[in-house]
C-alpha cells in the first residue's frame, strides 16, 4: 500500500528525532561537563535549537499533512505513530516560539544560579530567578489549558503522564494522605526491633565507581551503547544507541550514589530497549514518565528491596571496600529497606517517598493556578513536612524547597509521575509474579533474567504503541491500580 | 548611524554560531565520550545538523543582503567582518551541492579503508580507494581555481590559509630545503656529544593526568572556561567560551602526552581569548590555521624548548612521579630538544619537522596540477625521504605515505600551514624579545606572563580583524620572514 502522506510525516519526524539527538547530548554535556563560564553561551545555542525544533513542530504545513496521513490505509503501527504525532503537534501548537525561547532562557539561568544558590541556602536569591520561570510557566499553562480544555495544572502534566488528571491524583494520592503516616509509624516502631549494622567508610570514589559500573553491568546495561558519569543531579539522558545516566558520590557513603545508579539503570535500559525498527519516530518513545519511572523503581525499589539483591550485593561489596560485618546479605538487606524520615526526597525509601512527592503536588499545583505565590513555598514546605513527615526544615531551604532540579527547570506536573510510577512498578510486580510463581526463588538466587524479560516484551518494546491505560491492562490486566502498591509495602514491612 | 542591512546579517551569523556551537560540543563528544553503537545515530544527527548550516550558508537572499549591507556606513570593525563574511559566503556557495555530497561519500569511504589499510601496510589497496578522492579534490580545485582567480592548489590552501600562495610557500621551502638537511647533521653531530637520560616508567596515568592539569593551568589556560580530557587523536575544539583539549596517555612515557596538552594549550589560550564582543561573527574567528599553529608552537616549541620551562616542570615531574636524575633540569631540557631523525611527522621535534611537510607539499601540489598521479608517490617519498632525511622507506607505506589522515580526508593545502605557524612562532618570538630585552632572564626565571601578553594583545584579541599580512605587520613589523625560523633554530640548537 502506498502512503505517500504518511511517509513525508514520518521523513519530518525523523529530523525532529536527529535535532533531539543534538539537544540530548549538548544537554548531558552541560550537566556532566560543562564549566561555569560556558553557560550563557550554551544558553543560547540550547535556545536557538529549542526555537529551530519549535518551528519544525509547527510548521504550518503539518495540520493538513496529518489530516491526509489520517486517511491512507496505514498498519496498526502507522497509527499508533500518528496518533502520537498529532498529540505532539497539537501540544507544540500551543506556544508561541517566542515563549517556548523566553522559558529556554529563563529555565537555562535559573537552573545555572540553582547550581550556587542551593549549596548558600540563599532561598530570597533564588526566588529572583525563579519568578520569571514561574511566571513564564502560568502563562504557558493557561495556554495549554485553553487549548486542551484541561484544567491548567493537568494541562502541564499531560505534557508528561498523557491521560492523567489531577482528580485521578487527588483521589490516589488523598487516599495514600490518609494511610501513609500510620504506615510509616508501624513501620519504623517494627525496624527499631531489627537492629542494623552501618558501613563505616570512607569509601574512594574510584572504589564506588567501579562498584557502580559493575552493578550496572550486572543489571543488564549495555555499556557500548551508554555511559555512566557524574552529575550535581543524577539523570539519565541520551539516544537510545548512547544513553547517559549519571550519578554523584559522597565518600562517607556509598548506598546513595549506588541504589541511585540502580534507578538510574532501570531508565537506561527502558531507552535502550525501545523498538529499533521505529527510532525516530513518536511511536517509539517511551510511553509516559510514570511508566518511565515504573521501571526504575521495579530496578530500585522492587529490585534493590528484595532479598535477592542483597546476596547479589554482598560479595561485590567486599571485593570494592574490603570485608565488614554490615555487608552480611541479611543485614544488608536491613539497611536497604531501612525506614526512616528525611529530608531530602532523593534519598527516600520507598515508604516515606510519596510523602515528598505529595507535598510537592499539593504546593506545584495551587502556585500554577495561581492560589499562592513563591514566596509562599517555605512556610508551606515547613508545614506539610510537619503532617506527613513529623519534620522541621524551617530555615533549611537547601534540603527543603531548593533541594529539586524539578522547579527551576519549570518541569511543573512531573513530581506526580515519581509515585504514579512507584504504584505502576508494584503492579507490574504482582502481574509478573502471576504469571511466574517460581519469581522469588530466582531472584533470590541472583537469577534476575526472568524479571528484566518481563519488563522488555511487557513495557520496554511497546513503546508508545499503546494508551497507558491500554499499556497498563495488557500488562497486568487493569489500568493503574494503587492497592497493588499498598499491599506491597505492607508484605515487605510488616509481613 | 542606522544599518538595518549589516544588522540583519550578523543576525543570520550569529544563528549560525549557536549551530556551530552544538556541532562542536557534539562533535567533542563524539571523540572523548561517545561508545561505539553510537556512531550511526550520531552520524546521521551530525549530518542533519550540516544540512542545515549549508543551507542558511548558501540561502539565496545572501548575496543581495551582502551587497546591501556593503553599500551601508560601517565601522572599520563592522566592514571587516562584512569582508569576513562574504569571503564564508563564497567558500560556502563555490561547489554544488552534489560535488559535496561525492567528496563527503569517497573520503568517508576513503578514510574507513585507511584505517585497516595502515596497519596492513597495503598500498595498492589504499590507491583503489584514494583515486576517487583525488580526482574529486581535481575537479574542486578547478572550480575554485575559476572562481578564485588563484592557481588550482592555492585555491585547496586558502580554504585554511587565507591570502597564501604557492609562490610564496615555494620561495620559503625552497630556502629551506636548501639550509636544513645540513643543520639537522650540524645539530645532530652537536647533540652527540651531549649525552640524556632516559626517564624510566611506568608513569601512572592519573599522575600524568594531574601533571597535565597543573601544567595547563601554569601556562593560563582558564579550567572555568575549558576542559581537559582524553581521546585517540588529541584535538582542540568546543566554543571560546568553553574550550575543549583532549591528550592521550601511555604508561611508559610522559612527554608525549605533556607536550601534546602543552601544544593543545596554545589553541586553547588562542580560542578563550578571541574577542568577547564579536563573538559569533566570522570576525571574531581564528585569522587561519598557519596563525592557529603558530600559537600552538609558541607554547610546544618556543616556550617548551626554552631552558625555564625544564625549570619549571622539573619540580613538578618530582611531585608527580617522585625523584629521577632524569628530571634534573638540564637533563630535562637535553631530552626537550633532542633532534633525531625520524618516520612519522606527528612525532618530529621542530627541526626535523619541516622537512616532513616540505615531502608532502613538493608531492600534493602536483598532485593536484595533475603532473603526477597517486600511483606515483611511493616513488617520490622515498626520494624526498633520502634527500631531505637521508632514511630509507622503501616498501614502508604504513610509515611512509600511509601515516596521515588529510590526503584519506582530502585535506589538500594543510600541510604547509604547520610549517608557516612554526615560521610565524620564531617571528613573533623575535618581536616579543625586541620589545622586551629582559624577556629570556623572566622566562627562565619562571614568568611566563610577558610572552602571554604579548601573544593576547598581538595575535589572540586580533581574530580575524586583519589580513593574515597585515595581522603579522602589526605584530611583527613585516610580512611572514622565515629568517626568523632559521635564526631560531641556529640559535637554540647550535648556539
Amino acid at each position: 500500500m502506498k502512503t505517500p502522506g504518511y511517509d513525508d510525516l514520518a521523513a519530518h519526524y525523523t529530523r525532529l528525532h536527529h535535532f533531539q539527538h543534538l539537544g540530548s547530548i549538548v544537554g548531558w554535556d552541560q550537566a556532566a561537563n560543562m564549566p561555569p563560564k560556558g553557560n550563557e553561551a550554551r544558553a543560547a545555542a540550547l535556545a536557538e535549537l529549542a526555537a529551530l525544533m519549535h518551528r519544525l513542530r509547527t510548521d504550518g504545513s503539518l495540520s493538513e499533512r496529518i489530516a491526509r496521513a489520517e486517511q491512507e490505509p496505514l498498519t496498526e503501527h502507522q497509527r499508533a505513530n500518528l496518533r502520537e504525532i498529532r498529540r505532539d503537534w497539537q501540544q507544540a501548537n500551543a506556544l508561541p516560539t517566542e515563549l517556548v525561547q523566553r522559558r529556554q532562557m529563563a529555565t537555562s539561568r535559573c537552573e545555572h544560579a540553582w547550581r550556587t544558590l542551593r549549596p548558600a541556602n540563599d532561598w530570597a536569591g533564588f526566588v529572583e530567578q525563579w519568578k520569571p520561570v514561574l511566571a513564564i510557566a502560568r502563562e504557558e499553562a493557561a495556554l495549554l489549558s485553553q487549548q486542551t480544555g484541561l484544567a491548567k495544572y493537568d494541562a502541564l502534566m499531560d505534557r508528561f503522564e498523557p491521560g492523567m488528571t489531577s482528580a485521578t491524583v487527588d483521589r490516589v494520592f488523598g487516599a495514600v494522605r490518609q494511610w501513609l503516616p500510620g504506615l510509616i509509624q508501624r513501620v519504623i516502631d517494627k525496624q527499631s526491633r531489627e537492629p542494623v549494622l552501618e558501613p563505616v567508610g570512607p569509601f574512594a570514589i574510584d572504589k564506588q565507581r567501579a562498584l557502580c559500573q559493575a552493578m550496572v553491568r550486572r543489571l543488564g546495561f549495555d555499556f557500548e551503547a551508554g555511559r555512566l558519569d557524574t552529575s550535581t543531579h543524577p539523570f539519565s539522558g541520551g539516544v537510545p544507541e548512547d544513553v547517559r545516566m549519571t550519578t554523584r558520590y559522597r565518600e562517607d557513603e556509598f548506598l546513595p550514589a549506588l541504589m541511585g545508579t540502580v534507578h538510574e539503570t532501570g531508565h537506561g535500559r527502558y531507552e535502550q530497549n525501545r523498538p529499533r525498527d521505529w527510532l525516530g519516530q513518536p511511536v517509539s518513545e517511551a510511553r509516559s514518565m510514570a511508566i518511565h519511572e515504573s521501571q526504575s523503581l521495579s530496578f530500585e525499589m522492587q529490585l534493590g528491596g528484595h532479598p535477592g539483591f542483597a546476596h547479589v550485593l554482598a560479595p561485590m561489596l567486599v571485593e570494592a571496600f574490603g570485608g565488614q560485618h554490615a555487608f552480611e546479605p541479611g543485614n544488608l538487606h536491613r539497611l536497604l529497606t531501612r525506614v526512616k524520615r528525611g529530608l531530602i526526597r532523593v534519598d527516600a525509601d520507598e515508604v516515606t517517598y510519596p510523602a515528598h512527592v505529595i507535598l510537592r503536588y499539593e504546593i506545584e499545583r495551587p502556585m500554577i493556578e495561581g492560589q499562592i505565590q513563591a514566596e509562599d513555598v517555605p512556610a508551606l514546605w515547613d508545614q506539610k513536612m510537619a503532617e506527613l513527615l513529623g519534620l522541621d526544615t524551617r530555615g533549611n531551604y537547601k534540603d527543603g524547597p531548593l533541594q529539586d532540579v524539578h522547579w527551576p527547570e519549570s518541569l511543573f506536573g512531573y513530581f506526580p509521575c515519581y509515585s504514579l510510577g512507584a504504584m505502576y512498578a508494584a503492579q507490574w510486580s504482582a502481574a509478573m509474579h502471576r504469571a511466574m510463581p517460581d519469581l522469588d526463588g530466582r531472584i533470590a538466587s541472583g537469577d534476575w533474567a526472568p524479571m528484566f524479560d518481563w519488563l522488555r516484551d511487557n513495557i520496554w518494546s511497546q513503546a508508545s504503541r499503546w494508551t497507558t491505560d491500554e499499556l497498563a491492562i495488557r500488562a497486568s490486566g487493569e489500568v493503574l491500580n494503587p492497592a497493588f502498591f499498598k499491599a506491597h509495602l505492607e508484605a515487605r514491612y510488616l509481613g
